[in-house]
């Protein structure tokens, strides 16, 4: 079955925003079994929005449309539908009871405005009425088309709980079994990820995909069979052979990031970690702690920028830093041992570089990196030269020191 | 001038991979004058792809594509276009000296497979022969079709070193005058507004649009016209209209972020700041260290995880935190000051929260969150309760640290 998506707003077309939604939707769909035709996005004008409405429709099986739906001025996306498709707009009366009933929460928008939420095209069937959120089912030509909110934590949920559920129900012979897998890798180029991909025998079912997702690269298994059973055994078996060419350098996959993989290894062996930052800037502890439950592997750490904070909270000599300069071995070293014992973690993770622009030198470019670990029997730390603007000098940095920290714990094994 | 853009790539259409490119090159183009036409996003596959172009071709005056033009098996855009346009490839001699002459830096990639990367279509002007990065004009039905790489950073590069320049030169009269600012908006809801910016009496062609980017709303003026006299003069008024009804819920605009704002401030008034995070674990010292130069008004800061951190590095007493919780007002006043004067800042700011799913409670439910500020003077908290998943509720809590030292800096103006 054939999915053709539609982003409407100016705000994408401007570039204002970045449009988040169609590959949310794409993503949830293509993993769903279904093929996706393409993804168009158009600005806030009628015509327009008529004319992709009816393309989508002459050439896809199915059609999502997002944005447009709400009750400010720029909000066509009802008008355009009714007038392309020729379905005059009728009231809803589910969500007119809704709005009324919700009056006394909203002070400031005008009820006709609101209102303005509960006029559909003719046929329309609402999505989730109770809740505030916009979105209806239109059948066109016999065709599905799923409308839903710009709004992307709601054409989420709409997409998930309501559009998922009635295309399974709608197609559901047409559906492939599909068995995907993304792998994430780490400190590997992509070419030469592809080399050792290429070295393989791969049946030509097993689609792969190569996708830079700097700093990593991210490597798609596809297979789809109608039988289930031919397309799970290759699938494993691609698998095994991925993983077994690719070894550590695959730190994780699907959903998985490298924080979330470092910890997980930190639990698992109930160790605990804390850090020091100075170039990364707190970069490395917010994305261990973007991980829920994180707490019962990370202590915390010290975001060291100014160098007194080095000596300060750390007890970094300053005669250390005077000696070798902030950015160093040494003091990367001192930086991981000083998180280590004061804060009581089992290992101690530090960084210190320049991350650029300014701070280069001959000696130590725009790049350099010192990043340091520490444990209860030794502490060594590792040079690196980045490549990249501040904030890619500053991303690698972050994933290098936890991908050390990982590969560490993965030697560690049995230990 | 219309431009439609067009993206290759299975990545993008299978959701995997999130389409960032379409949109830079939407807003660059937009502020360059340019209207857009559309976005597509389509598959790697050569009869989509020719059938796109040639769609583009009928209806817009340039075309921007992006994607497909690499080295391994699924970059089909050459072949494509090659036999969508009937162009036969040729071989760009330039790309292929500038291949061979770099070949011993490559040892993994077979040169045949490099090689690829110089036949393009009869008629196109490689934009960039001298770099690695692929890319070419082709003019064709005396219009220019831009091809250009997936990869973000080289198709920004390109885009802005070669795509802006030669299209400029090649439609000088068609293009408006453009005048656009973004307001970004943080802690007032859309709603609220759009009321405000009702109740102004603001020209027909000063364009308004509303765009949710959570936690924010940023508010898009555009004024376009012939006349450049005119344009400036109504764009003038219109934002002083606007910064004057919503006030100082406007904290920036167009490529300004809170904390580089909040930088700037302090940075002006010669102060410099400190945190304690608990809950967005380093994200707010993440946010400021961003700003290339905030070392000028950024110590760093510590990311007090567990409770040990705060007791042992900013100097808590164990006993406020059994009395209180570490959830508290208490506490976070308890950490401002700690971190204030253990580091030697100006200002000191402190949140602890409970950013979930788990950690609620009846009293102190998910989205609990407590800010505080300690100054040489003082020092107050502020009680949150936020909505929204882990993620939201860290980002609200980030930017509403921020936010406050700004809006205190901003009453502090003359002292």
């Amino acid at each position: 079955m054939k999915i053709e998506i539609i982003a409407i707003g100016n705000e994408l077309t401007s570039g204002r925003i970045l449009n988040t939604t169609s590959s949310f939707a794409a993503r949830n769909l293509f993993e769903a079994g279904y093929e996706i035709y393409g993804m168009n996005t158009i600005g806030d004008a009628p015509n327009l929005i008529g004319e992709a409405l009816k393309q989508a429709l002459g050439r896809a099986d199915a059609v999502l449309v997002t944005g447009g739906l709400g009750t400010t001025d720029d909000d066509l996306t009802n008008e355009a539908v009714s007038k392309a498709l020729n379905r005059p707009t009728m009231p809803n009366y589910e969500i007119l009871a809704n709005i009324r009933s919700h009056l006394d929460e909203i002070t400031n928008t005008p009820v006709s405005q609101l209102e303005k939420l509960a006029w559909l095209p003719s046929g329309a069937e609402a999505l989730s009425p109770q809740s505030r959120m916009a979105g209806y089912l239109l059948v066109h030509d016999d065709k599905p088309i799923f409308f839903l909110p710009g709004i992307p934590s709601q054409m989420r949920r709409l997409l998930v709980e309501q559009v998922l559920p009635k295309l399974s129900a709608w197609q559901k012979d047409h559906r492939l079994t599909t068995y995907q897998r993304v792998f994430r890798i780490f400190n590997l180029p992509e070419t030469e990820v592809n080399r050792r991909i290429n070295t393989l025998d791969l049946s030509a079912d097993a689609h792969i995909g190569y996708y830079p997702v700097f700093p990593e690269v991210h490597l798609s298994l596809t297979v789809r069979d109608k039988e289930t059973n031919n397309a799970e055994r290759l699938f494993k078996s691609s698998c095994h052979a991925i993983t077994t060419v690719l070894g550590d350098a695959i730190y994780g996959h699907d959903g998985d990031n490298m924080a979330m993989v470092t910890g997980r290894l930190l639990g698992d062996r109930g160790l605990r970690l804390a850090v020091a930052e100075s170039c990364t800037g707190g970069l490395i502890a917010a994305k261990v702690t973007d991980t829920p439950g994180s707490s019962q592997y990370f202590l915390g750490g010290v975001v060291a920028y100014a160098n007194e904070m080095k000596s300060g909270f750390l007890g970094v000599a300053p005669e250390l830093i005077a000696a070798h300069g902030a950015v160093s071995r040494e003091v990367a070293e001192a930086m991981a041992r000083g998180v280590r014992t004061l804060s009581g973690a089992d290992i101690g993770l530090a960084v210190t570089g320049i991350a650029g622009p300014g701070g280069g030198s001959d000696d130590k470019p725009v790049g350099t990196v010192y990043i340091a670990i520490a444990t209860a029997e030794e502490q060594w730390g590792t040079k690196f030269l980045f490549r990249g603007d501040r904030q890619q000098v500053r991303e690698l940095t972050a994933l290098s020191g936890l991908d050390l920290v990982r590969k560490y714990l993965l030697q560690q094994a049995g230990a």
